[in-house]
């Protein structure tokens, strides 16, 4: 995270819980071979391993697929800021895509800006990791939404 | 196709088959349970029947999925007006989620505003169609890239 | 208009008034020689003359001055449907540029694609006219907040 | 400058004063009173003090006088990496608005993130300052076009 990062406090301590559940719930990160690697207050990585199943025609990964990790990451790196009654919604996106998704694994990470009681403004970043480099791939600016009273998981 | 739509002419009269071929390159598509439903000059429609396996948390079609579909048919959308020597890739593009992705059926329409030799500019329209109704659930802004010379399947 | 466009319905008659009113408190357009030429139910355009006083380095009106000018037209199409104790916000937008912004006259438009009780989704275009020939110079897409309970003016 | 910024060599020595020249021949800068605060290479910042000359309605500073002056910021990071016979166009950006944008200043920050032939990323940041705090208020992600063999200049 950027030295600069601002110490974010978690409204509910359990947020960590709480984040790895709703990941689990969402069938197309498992779809797509993406796991969880890290939460934070106000943070949130997701990674995956580049493959057939999820390139486009060059071979690279698909800038949807990168889309979907960041999406998510930044979704989730808001969302362990949310008191436990929330849940959380993208509302829009923007994404740069910088340079061809490949390697040996695709990090995608989500970093709050700004934590509001209604919007929270996240931004995200997507490295390539190779032969122990990292190359920027993907920059993500992104509007989130914050459900009170909604659950996160569909009704029973 | 709205009615102001300008009429492009394609410079390759073997379009469609070329979106077609490298649509079927794309493992992401397939991945999603994707396919090309339309193309036209300047315009692709892609379309997905919603599963768990491209939900998010509460259920709903996951906004990257909407994004891979949608960043497809509106690259798809420029790369229809390409000449045949040259590939395509996403250089950014901006989406606003509306409602949630879900019902019968999902489907992403790419239109070309701009076509320039370098950068074509596109939009997008997510619809969710249900019971004979349709609901726009996202809108995406994107910038494309020509790469003269690259052709588009990886080299054999 | 295009034909698509949705009837909207005002939530408050006098909505023409207040987005007028609200327009002239706009230090920022009368400084850019920018007029509100059209208001209709979930649509604004705003205009202005092409002079070296908004000029970017090249002589063409300068992106920000048409950011600037269709910012306001999309908040306010999305404020005139507001009700009279809400103000409007922009959350974020996002605007490609297509042509040089030149000519006789630039109009702005906003359009309302999607009316909520928090958030509203607009989208933006800008055309250049020239010997009665328009040219599309930028498209926005925009996230409007409405602030109720919060009056539009400063307070006195 | 945040600590990970990439360092970039400058193509041209007197890129400063290539900056300086173009930032002068930008009129909307003048007429908004925005002044050109720092350029290095991949960076520039702009500010301006708050009138009412660049307000919105509710007296702050109006969001596309804050997109002014951050895309001015960001195309001139950008440009500060160009080789002497080339200009600068903004392809497009997306700007957040975090926070009313009112104070003491305005300053507005461009990085570039990426430089390549054709195309640059650059992101930007607006704070506001008042009585030596320093708030975020808007938050930017660009995409520029390098114009090679175009003088940045008007012809004579």
């Amino acid at each position: 995270m950027p030295p600069e990062a601002p110490a974010f406090v978690p409204a509910d301590p359990l947020y960590a819980t709480r984040v790895r559940e709703s990941f689990a719930r969402q069938g197309a990160m498992a779809t797509v071979g993406a796991r969880l690697s890290a939460v934070a207050p106000g943070y949130c990585a997701i990674e995956l391993v580049p493959t057939p199943a999820v390139s486009q025609q060059h071979g690279y990964v698909h800038a949807g697929v990168i889309a979907m990790i960041v999406d998510s990451a930044g979704g989730y790196a808001g969302y362990s800021l949310f008191p436990a009654t929330a849940s959380v919604l993208s509302v829009e996106f923007k994404l740069n895509l910088l340079a061809p998704a490949q390697g040996e694994r695709i990090v995608a990470e989500g970093f709050v800006v700004k934590s509001g009681r209604t919007l929270t403004i996240a931004r995200g970043e997507v490295h390539a990791e190779s032969a122990g480099r990292r190359t920027l791939v993907a920059l993500m600016q992104q509007t989130l939404i914050a459900m009170h009273g909604k659950p996160d998981a569909p009704a029973a």
